[in-house]
């Protein structure tokens, strides 16, 4: 299939209403920073008040990350056609250390730009670039390394924060911010989150904001171990299938359900033009592998690849906004052979095209041999580096083997340049490893890149479950994501089998935003335990609608239960389809509270000690059939 | 709804085709003992030989695990009204150790067998009961304490090894057979499974294997830390749904998938009639929660329930052919005033009838004060414990905390006490716990308890993905079988929101057998990586039909495969949908192979020293475009 004609995309470009909606019971709240236009967007979760047997109390509502952007707001008239509403002008415009553009400076941005025959693909609204002035540096680094808190800096700490502050002053959420010590091998949690410990993280390198310049749409957010865990979704076209509606619809869909970013993997048609429409778009971070696109410019010959191309595509989209670029960079000449004894071989895309590249020319990879004028490109913009796995192993078979550990020991050399010109970095990690060998792969991506935040994908514990990799690597990265790994790519159902559709795309996300959020309950993230005792007390006290709306997935949450129990008023019901009305745990375990609280037994010795024996008679008289049917 | 009318159940008593039909590409194999009527089934998956770039090579057929019965052998005729063959009948005869009844012992069971108006309901086929002559302990950990190999425990032998003795000897395997070494947290993983293994882990209480003498129709399994994780999936009627038809159908449907133990889990209407059918057609071990069934005796009035009710339903059940019993005897009278300051008190159905038992009547519960009375009825008819975690946590809030730490000290007691009986003895677990709490419970369990095996319901690593909780407790599952657990309680997608239906049956156990196929990995269980790398060499080789087949639900492989790539000729498609035709992956990577194999690079280094160079150009003429479709 070819592109779907440009007009229809311009008459018709409008989202999905299920894309869209709001969520159940949820508002869109903004904190505001210390300057007006520091508006930092939250999901509010409402909850109603508990009743019945369990007493009349009021409950608070749930303030919730939200990675969804303008969409979910209904305030927000959304217009694709001139893209979102632009965040970061301001404060980038203030620094005073870029300019403006007279148009693309790449050979093939300018090329795309001029010609008439796209005009009707292109977004109508394209802005001027902006780069940095000549000598400068641009990146959040930069200005990090230099003390300097940005407003995406103060942003971030808003963000991360979850209005925790405001909420421990809050006698209402007392109870609910309960929680469990945390394991987190070594991790610098703060209590809470300051633009000064941003700034501090990113300019040790431990974490980054990917903000490019010319994407001043985004929603800044931080990757990083001190942090709560991030988790990207992808998209792309391919030679076979999607139009760019469909590619700009699959982008809002992600962040609705819950893709901290995006990566465009695009290796169709019109792969410049898709890009500029999920960009201008885009809330979240889009980060794209610049070597797939430049593998199109020479017809899919990798060996035809040069340095030339896959700088002007670096550029390119660089001027366009791509906030972080995939650079397999550490695949080496030397690497290449350590696979030819593997049992999968190499099944990185952009590392089997540069081992190709390589191989034909016998010559070192020469974004490798390129890396500092990377840099210099990069730095003009602030895009971050997301220095890719090219040989991170396809099967357990080769996980941890020396080619895997060899590239990542020269991504830490690599990690170490890409500082020095204060560009931003994040490493790509494995794949398909076993349970007991993923905390090797984290501790040694510590070791060796520095504390660079760590970017993998999975891993997958087994190989044997294709149309279930979504869990068998949703394991994986719940461990590795509590070992200190910074950012999670999602991994669908149909991984090895075919491309997602979007029930595939809600199903990854959501089992990696469970892995994510996993991995914060476990680090110990403050107030990270709050959504889960919300949902715990609402659970017991059967407000099941409060239940569906402080789930990950509010929609469901609500079908599932329908199946069994479709009548609005089981939705008030005190009980379950498990036990059904006539005996119920829960409602027991109220009347063991009930009798507790009655009988004044504050703590469990005196329960027995006091003794309960004389009460038994009465309680079974008053106590045992409290609960009537609503 | 009631249960349909008998003569329907009679009449058109059959299974649905989807969940009978063989698995593709497999044949049903059977592995004789020392003596023939040892038999032991797994599934043989043939594989197509290698091709095309890749070689000529023969790809030997993959043995594994079969949990299915006789219902995927096209060579057995299946009779619902006549129930399956008797496998243990003569080794349980000539024992001579147990004496037929004339007919049920309990009140209930005769009552029900003497009711004529049941008659239509009934299993016709009901064999008399066995049980220990007077004075005799029939049970698998009897015999093993006295140096006996039963044939049960050379069954599992056989089946814990898959053949792998065999294997190891066939240069086919030794590539296949490759795998890391495990970390099992001093577990005793032997190197072969022999009988004598199986017996020594018995007589220490370490495994068990759950084969009533009235379960004749059981392959035998075993449940221990040192050998291969295990499953269990649940089913059971309710007073909402179902009929007898409806549970035979998901018993088969629950091991066609994996489950290893299915729990009959009933409250609705004829739960002695259900269970019978279940029984008589069941080829793996039935657990139940016997309280259920005697609470619905009592019309669901936990207070009124006597041990008079439960011992006759205790012996109701045992000569049924129950295979093991929930039993909360470790729910103390002083731990229930614990709960009352939990955020969701007690949420085990089974712990809170005790509970409220306890508190209505001020007593000890009386499953723990006539423990060693249920142990005589249990030693009788070798039904084991499942020694029930009444206060498991229902929330991460309230996890590892006294009342279940002080329940599983009461569980330990109660172990020793079983085995003074010889009554063998698993012990449950949570729950819901967040990942860095989850070690701690294994640890626990295995000190506390004696090593006994321990049997958890996932855990639940958070509490904020209702509907997806098959993967909140899929990741935890796979966590606690790496620490030890030896059997993980399925959960599925409806999980707090409704009763399952086939789908979710079939996605939660896919998922739990991910989790246990992980923790093996994970252990390091010989043999274990076996299908994992034979996967992996069809993924590399681009033999679709072999990963279908080879995956833990080909059907499902295949379906989502094809939504993508339809055509019968993608299936030998020497490409993949991720990267289509024109760039692969894998192709380049097996380019890289056949170019280090021409020019005798054996080992890494040789690589680059031998100067490929000179080569270059070379291979960009000829092995740049190797590769043609076909």
């Amino acid at each position: 299939m070819s592109a779907i004609p440009a007009e229809f995309v311009r008459k018709t470009a409008r989202l999905s209403e299920e894309s869209t909606r709001p969520f159940p019971g949820s508002k869109k709240i903004y904190v505001q920073g210390s300057r007006p236009d520091i508006q930092v967007p939250m999901r509010e979760i409402s909850q109603s008040d508990t009743g019945g047997i369990f007493g009349v109390e009021k409950n608070p509502p749930i303030p919730v990350y939200d990675t969804s952007g303008p969409y979910t707001d209904p305030n927000v008239e959304i217009d694709l056609l001139r893209g979102l509403p632009d965040v970061r002008h301001i404060w980038i415009a203030e620094r005073d250390d870029t300019e403006e553009l007279p148009g693309p400076t790449s050979v093939y941005g300018l090329e795309r730009a001029t010609d008439a025959t796209l005009a009707p693909l292109r977004f109508e609204h394209i802005r001027k670039p902006r780069r940095a002035k000549p000598g400068h540096c641009v990146s959040q680094m930069h200005y990090a390394k230099r003390g300097v808190i940005t407003p995406e800096m103060e942003y971030v700490a808003i963000r991360e924060n979850q209005r925790l502050d405001e909420l421990r002053q809050d006698p209402a959420y007392e109870k609910l911010l309960r929680q469990h010590p945390g394991e987190n091998f070594g991790a610098n949690i703060p209590d809470q989150v300051t633009p000064e410990f941003v700034r501090s993280e990113i300019a040790a390198g431990r974490a980054i904001i990917p903000a490019n310049i010319n994407h001043p749409e985004v929603e800044p957010m931080i990757i990083g171990r001190n942090f709560l865990v991030k988790i990207n979704g992808n998209l792309g076209n391919s030679a076979v299938t999607s139009s760019i509606e469909d590619e700009v619809e699959k982008m809002v869909w992600g962040i609705r359900w819950g893709s901290d970013t995006i990566m465009d993997l695009s290796t169709g048609k019109n792969i410049h033009e898709t890009r500029e429409w999920i960009l201008r778009n885009s809330p979240v971070p889009i980060g794209t592998v610049p070597v797939y696109q430049a593998l199109e410019k020479v017809d899919g010959k990798a060996e035809d690849l040069t340095w030339e191309i896959v700088k002007d595509t670096l550029i390119e989209q660089a001027e366009q906004g791509v906030d972080y670029f995939t650079i397999h960079a550490g695949l080496l000449l030397r690497h290449v052979p350590m696979t030819a004894n593997r049992l999968t071989g190499i099944v990185s895309r952009g590392g089997s095209i540069m081992a190709k590249w390589c191989l034909a020319h016998h010559k070192e990879n020469f974004l490798y041999t390129h890396f500092e004028e990377i840099c210099e490109i990069m730095k003009a913009y602030d895009v971050g580096f997301s220095l890719g796995d090219g040989l991170r192993p396809g099967s357990l078979a080769d996980a941890n083997d020396a080619a895997q550990f060899g590239e990542l020991e020269a991504l830490g050399e690599l990690t170490k340049i890409a500082w020095e010109h204060d560009v931003q970095v994040m490493i790509e990690g494995p794949g398909h490893v076993p349970m007991q060998m993923i905390k090797e792969n984290m501790d040694k991506e510590l070791e060796d890149c520095y504390d660079a935040p760590f970017y993998t994908l999975g891993p997958l514990i087994t190989d044997t479950a294709p149309g279930y990799d979504h869990i068998t690597s949703g394991i994986g990265a719940a461990q590795i994501g509590w070992y200190g790994c910074a950012m999670l790519c999602y991994v669908t159902p149909k991984e090895h089998l075919g491309l997602p559709n979007k029930h595939d795309v809600r199903e990854g996300i959501i089992t990696y935003r469970i892995a994510a959020h996993g991995a914060d309950l476990a680090k110990g993230l403050p107030g990270a335990q709050l959504r889960d005792n919300a949902m715990s007390k609402a659970r017991f006290e059967f407000r099941w609608e409060d239940q569906f709306n402080l789930g990950l997935d509010p929609e469901r949450a609500r079908e599932y239960h329908d199946e069994t129990m479709p009548a609005e008023s089981a939705k008030v019901a005190h009980f379950c389809s498990m036990c059904g009305p006539h005996f119920c745990a829960m409602k027991i375990s109220q009347e063991v509270r009930d009798y507790a609280e009655v009988h004044g037994i504050g703590d469990m010795k005196s329960a027995v000690e006091i003794g309960l024996k004389e009460k038994a008679e009465q309680f079974k008289e008053q106590g045992s059939e409290i609960y009537k049917e609503t």
